[in-house]
């Protein structure tokens, strides 16, 4: 496969121009192809050891979305934006996930399971002994925070905007969804869709560090 | 600023071609309009309120890179990529950084500082009260993992290839680097450059699970 890359000029255009949309325009929808590829956006993330310890729920019903905003600090994004995703936990990764995933493995590469048995082997110890003294569900989060990095660069660059939110009920969402059952957690969520003409944060300034206070080089 | 997106079949094709490569071509080099770019996308990336918890170290010299590689479980993309950024958190956030980050936004914004006491005393309770039981050293690596994700992203677009690295020795990177004296530890490693032309996990199937299996539509 050729890289066909985007101009850093192109790239650096479309970061600027990503902000935290607080108010969303309801009349405006993302094409069917561009959210296809935001789908993709999230199972093509990369995640340690491959394991994609998620699942991502996308919220089209809007009786559901009523119900989730209750339990969102009542941030409007959650049913005015085009489509909206919740970023979950697979819970309680163990043996069973990472025997499923070298069998996937095995079956997309076209290898033979009994050469990846030191690797199913390897995974197995450390997700039985977090090197760091934290739970599987705390690495499985982190993982998830990289799925909403490449979902909101990816939008950015398709000229989608989002508004990612750790500002909500999980145990709710997990109900009112019925995640838990399934044994996923809720842990981001990320309207996406299009900017109101009249959203004032659009052109507020960014606040960020300068350059030299958030870039060393050594 | 207006928005000139990138087509969706485009990102897809760059989503698709990015793999965490084994093997850098040490030859190549990143050129400077596009590293510099990929620096933007570190300091542009979104975080919980956007507070910054981070920063990011690019390491160019070769004797400290050849240092960092013997605690990389020796995975030579260490010393052999263009560039190399090491992701840290600033540890122990607290009172000091709110108030240097709501001085910022009443600057970069020209607002009167009074106006956001309100936020200022809002985030100081989230910090000195996580309320999920964790603490602000992990809510900030979970930032950092967004930032990883925008970086590999945007790096994708720009045709630059990365590997994402949690298999390393953070107190020793922390030591070699000089990073625990200003307050920071590394949590991410990312190799920057180009792909050998021999690397062989270039060609081989991606390993992701099928879209009904982790898109769900309610």
């Amino acid at each position: 496969m050729n890289s066909v890359a985007v101009s850093p000029a192109q790239v650096l255009s479309q970061l600027q121009w990503r902000y935290a949309v607080k108010k969303f325009d309801p009349s405006k929808k993302i094409p069917a192809d561009a959210w296809d590829v935001l789908e993709q956006s999230l199972i093509l993330t990369p995640s340690s050891f491959g394991l994609q310890p998620w699942k991502f729920f996308v919220v089209n019903n809007p009786e559901l979305r009523q119900e989730l905003l209750a339990n969102s600090w009542n941030q409007a994004q959650v049913v005015e934006a085009s489509h909206l995703v919740v970023l979950a936990i697979k819970k309680d990764m163990g043996d069973a996930e990472v025997d499923r995933y070298i069998q996937d493995m095995s079956d997309k590469r076209n290898v033979p399971i009994d050469g990846l048995a030191g690797l199913n082997k390897m995974i197995k110890g450390f997700m039985a002994n977090p090197d760091k003294g934290f739970t599987t569900d705390e690495w499985a989060i982190r993982q998830v925070y990289i799925a909403i990095g490449q979902f909101m660069t990816s939008a950015a660059m398709l000229g989608i905007d989002t508004c990612p939110m750790e500002g909500f009920n999980p145990a709710k969402y997990d109900e009112i969804l019925g995640l838990t059952a399934q044994g996923y957690a809720s842990v981001l969520v990320c309207p996406a869709g299009y900017r109101a003409a009249d959203d004032k944060y659009a052109v507020m300034p960014k606040v960020r560090y300068d350059r030299s206070e958030v870039i060393g080089h050594i």
